[in-house]
């Protein structure tokens, strides 16, 4: 922490309700008042104009009482922050957090409850939370609901999900807020492994709404720990959105001890789409990293036996005594894949379907499924360890748990000491299906600490952590940064199921990802499924678009997902995958607009090496690249690969050109990207 | 197993709807038969009279689809099994297991479902399972209800509990069953730490029924392993009994994967009562002991760090920095308790207190509440230990939960292990308050598995089990004899709450008890807690009778409950509890009236000596004793504990007469007990 300046101390009479505070830059204003009813209210400008407008706050508590009104102002603190920290991994490797934070302290005058509301303003948006102090009359309670509103000023344009107890893996739509209610049942309809819709209309977070003057805003929460997950009622007529926590099954939306506090609400704010995706705000309102010794916590560049298990080839994760299928986690298909892996340059090997299990792992009904110690008779742990270890490459455990997630705490100590024996330090958890505890879902706040749990425990035994179907992130990475990426949203495996939209991965950046890095597992080069069997899906992209996306979906731990014969057919355009980089210096938003495209570039940490990605939708489009970013006064190699001429994602995906070209910090590039196409540039400094 | 013979082996065509079983001796008789619509159902006689009247069998299983018509009998086996076990503790050293056992084999119409029905007849009663079969159409299902009927004769009397997911310590209610429904709701206000009643008019198991011409029947299940417990509909109009299983939150009762089956349901008839408490069907219809070497499970007298907490004396349980209660599991304390017991001959002290967590346990709010291997800073864990051991004394570990199940799981590996490398290989485990996973009862089939996932794992290490509050046993201690006792029942600490009827242990002994051992904790000698507070209670019974209980209220694990210094006030009596034994070769029930009086004897496992017991309700009478299970020809000194003349439960507890009398077999002794009184005599050889 660099400065630490206390500005003001003000004891607030009763009478005196509203306080206002501004961002370091002035470009946005928070007001906090509270009622002539005791309500506490805020509301938000951006450069002058209301983006948020008078707002209420506040906690319904069980047995039933108010918390949300009948409150007077027993002091009011103001402080400014401005200090610079550094992640572990990430997309820059100093994080600047600069905030104005105002502490109201109330009091309820039939209760004498006590409640605070930190308000925390950057130049790049809002946080706030709910504390709960330790007090007298209030110890232990449950939350029946959160009152807090985001009162917006029109009909914006909104990139949303419907809210879910148990998916986070529908697909974005677009539309105004006001035509959500028509189209949201049928969102609904899309096949997913676990439903749990609300019964009204709501969405998730995080949420981007863009107004009609091009403002764009930014709704989600940062460090969920100890509360369930943030959704948003809509109230499309009025344009309100209201907090919906995730309840578990007896509608109880929280279990609370005084001394906690909820997580923050965020909205950021910003004119130009860029800074949505450069913003670090969610990060810098989660505490600091929580392990010590953080040498072992490392990007991982990876295959792994997963892909082939999607496009109805016959393999399978299940091992069964005279079945047809073939169970592709056998040693030796395990070693071709340690020995792709070891001449291309990674640095590990996942591998699905090892352990005991799969044959009969039915959701819900069953609670004890998988022994996560116990390998199928044609999986050698011994020998796969020492071939790895021999070829300089890791193994990464899978943790499948079929959501019967009592089992799993059951045998954690025992699964994680079990990795540990056996060379693995990264573990890929899964949380298919509805979930054991039967009075859970996978977003209410047991699932939370559970989430928690598992990477706190897994730091224990320096073991790193990626979690698929679990609680989109929050920003957490941040203080336990071994939890290296998570699934949380639609992703490549879809390609091979419903399908993903040309869009799709235009918008993730803007949503999934500002709460942590994406395990989103891109690399297809063959995407037509039918060449294996019955599937008759096609990927989405271009096979460019999907090298550019190891630089703009953002992740410490980058999949090369297809199968390596299809790499050895394109072994010139597989040289990107093997040369990007995974953790970053500094990050670069050069063209965003969601739904529509994004061209990122990035420094590779430590090195002076640079990577840009450029994406589009299903339109066509010419990325503008200005490689202003690089150092001035030295000379550049990019290699540039781009969609071929006569690319297009429904026809000839698989057209691409690579070509050379001597660039320096003036350089502008104009780029044609094909339809749901990309490109993606490699850049090294000239010796 | 002495002989095993497959009696006969018919396959029946569907015509041939109707079988009959003959109980051995051939005084019971079961009939199995299906309805033209294909409805099995069965009846019961009893020396040539019916005591169940054709009743339905089945379930309903989801999504909906019944299971309890449009059958047909495919197959039809009759075997007669007559054995001799030995039970590692126990009333018996041997113990007969004769029965006839009837197997149909059952497939629906219209689904192909198969459902196995086995019956066994002993002469003591009937056990009834279902069993699911592994078949091609139906694996993993839920249970939506059982219609298992018990279609009785009239309107018996009834000794009932009212149906409770979460708790059976609510007082025994006499009446018969047409007055349940005018009774129930009262008896329901019972204030107990977790109430969830049924909705409807139901009552728990075990229920004891007494027809009108004196005619016994009792209500249980048996090796209830992977379901919910059974709780009993109650039709009062019709007589008629249905199956009640304890459902989830979300209303399901049981997750059942086809290879599984149902507990015994289980009815013991008899027209005298004291078969009734004699009956070993319960431990018969159980598997046999899982565990290879038994040599570390054996009987524990004790005292403990217990009582003091619930007499209103400033004790607590909770260690907190400036409170003016007295944290009493100190370790002066205990050591003072360890000298009381190594001076007195018991084998171990219980300590309730040691760990952290109870400073602030608050249930069902609160999920991590307690540590398990972390002491209270004045509980000095090595110095006990090592205090212990020199006087040759146990530990008793303590785990209360607070109903935090999960939370338990997660350190029930740490929790053992911390236990067994400091000396404990006993532990009282505690589930006071409602059920945390939040989808559970202490009832229902999640908790049931955790009950004996927990005896199980203590047996992997050697650990004696003692459960509060749990689910009332079912006989499992056959299987895991380390489940040396529960508590299950209004025990002794209801004295010190709402109080104990003087009729309460006259009951027990043909209800609770038939599930298992009880951990009652009697011995209480000063009656009168207003001695020590504000707490106004006074004990039920006169001290006499307290020195019966531990012969009339079977278990291995035996407590000596009150302080130390109310012992030593009355050593001479002391000596009862003293002597003994806990373990047993045979037991002989003299006199039986349930709700009135009890009478047994039993000889020490092992020992020419004999111990008896007499209790009465809150009348006063005559117990005749009638020593002919003694052998013939050798002479005997017998001390005779008996009520003093003046003695009475509400104004002379105390007084009491000690004596000593030459008896043989032949010797009847008439002796009078108190109101709520009682009589104990130990019994040894001439030598």
């Amino acid at each position: 922490m660099k400065h630490l300046m206390l500005l003001s101390l003000v004891i607030l009479t009763g009478l005196l309700r509203a306080q206002t505070l501004s961002s370091p830059n002035g470009n946005l204003q928070l007001t906090f008042s509270l009622t002539e009813e005791g309500e506490p209210m805020y509301s938000l400008q951006y450069k002058g104009k209301m983006v948020i407008a008078d707002s209420k706050m506040g906690f319904t508590i069980m047995p039933a009482t108010n918390l949300n009104a009948g409150f007077e102002l027993k002091g009011s603190y103001k402080m400014e922050k401005d200090s610079v920290w550094q992640p572990v991994l990430g997309e820059y490797s100093q994080i600047r957090d600069h905030h104005n934070e105002l502490l109201v302290k109330l009091q309820q005058w039939n209760t004498d409850y006590v409640l605070h509301i930190r308000f925390r303003l950057f130049d790049d948006g809002l946080g706030f939370r709910y504390e709960f102090p330790e007090q007298p009359h209030l110890r232990h309670f449950a939350i029946g609901n959160e009152h807090t509103a985001f009162k917006l000023m029109g009909n914006h344009k909104a990139f949303w999900l419907p809210a879910d107890y148990d998916t986070n893996e529908f697909p974005t739509t677009i539309s105004s807020l006001e035509a959500i209610p028509s189209l949201i049942d049928k969102v609904r309809e899309e096949p997913l492994a676990a439903k749990s819709p609300t019964e009204n209309v709501a969405v998730q977070t995080p949420l981007l709404l863009k107004t009609d003057d091009g403002l764009y805003l930014h709704f989600h929460e940062a460090a969920l720990v100890d509360f369930p997950a943030l959704m948003l009622n809509l109230n499309a007529q009025e344009h309100l959105l209201t907090a919906h926590l995730v309840p578990d099954k007896n509608g109880v939306r929280g279990y609370i001890q005084t001394g906690g506090m909820s997580p923050w609400r965020t909205i950021i704010v910003s004119d130009d789409a860029r800074d949505i995706i450069a913003s670090n705000l969610i990060l810098n309102l989660n505490e600091p990293c929580k392990i010590e010794d953080t040498s072992w916590i490392k990007p991982i560049k990876y295959v792994g036996v997963w892909w082939e298990y999607f496009i109805g080839g016959g393999s399978t994760w299940a091992y069964k005594e005279n079945s047809h299928h073939y169970h592709a986690a056998n040693t030796q298909h395990v070693m071709k894949y340690i020995d792709f892996a070891a001449t291309h340059g990674f640095d590990a090997v996942l591998v699905e379907g090892w352990n005991k299990g799969w044959e009969d792992n039915v959701a819900y009904y069953k609670e004890h499924i998988y022994s996560f110690t116990e390998p199928y008779p044609d999986f050698d742990v011994a020998k796969l360890r020492n071939y790895a270890a021999s070829k300089g490459i890791k193994l990464i455990m899978h943790h499948e748990t079929t959501s019967s997630v009592v089992d799993y705490e059951r045998q954690l100590h025992q699964a994680f000491d079990f990795m540990k024996r056996n060379g693995y330090d990264a573990v890929k958890t899964g949380y298919v299906g509805p979930i054991i505890p039967r009075s859970e879902y996978h977003d209410s706040q047991w699932m939370v600490n559970h989430y928690n749990y598992v990477a706190a425990t897994a730091a224990s035994y320096k073991i790193m952590v990626n979690s698929h179907e679990a609680v989109r992130p929050t920003g957490l990475s941040r203080t336990y940064p071994n939890w290296i990426a998570q699934e949380s949203a639609r992703g490549t495996e879809f390609e091979s199921f419903t399908g993903i939209a040309p869009n799709h991965t235009t918008i993730l950046p803007f949503t999934r990802i500002k709460g942590g890095a994406m395990d989103y597992t891109p690399g297809i080069f063959e995407g037509d499924l039918s060449l294996y069997g019955d599937n008759k899906a096609k990927l989405s992209s271009t096979l460019v678009k999907q090298l550019a996306l190891y630089v703009t979906m953002y992740s410490p731990l980058q999949m090369a997902a297809d199968l390596p014969e299809n790499y050895e057919k394109h072994l010139d355009a597989f040289q990107f995958i093997k040369d990007v980089a995974t953790d970053w210096d500094d990050t670069y938003v050069l063209e965003a607009e969601p739904g529509a495209y994004l061209t990122i570039a990035r420094k590779a940490k430590g090195k002076q090496e640079w990577y840009v990605g450029g994406i589009t939708n299903e339109e066509a489009r010419q990325a503008v690249i200005d490689f202003s970013f690089l150092p001035a006064g030295k000379n550049y190699t990019a290699t540039i690969y781009a969609d071929g001429k006569d690319a297009d994602w429904r026809t000839q995906p698989k057209s691409y050109k690579i070509s050379s070209k001597k660039i320096h910090h003036k350089t502008i590039i104009k780029q044609r990207l094909a339809p749901s196409g990309g490109v993606a540039i490699s850049i090294k400094e000239d010796k």
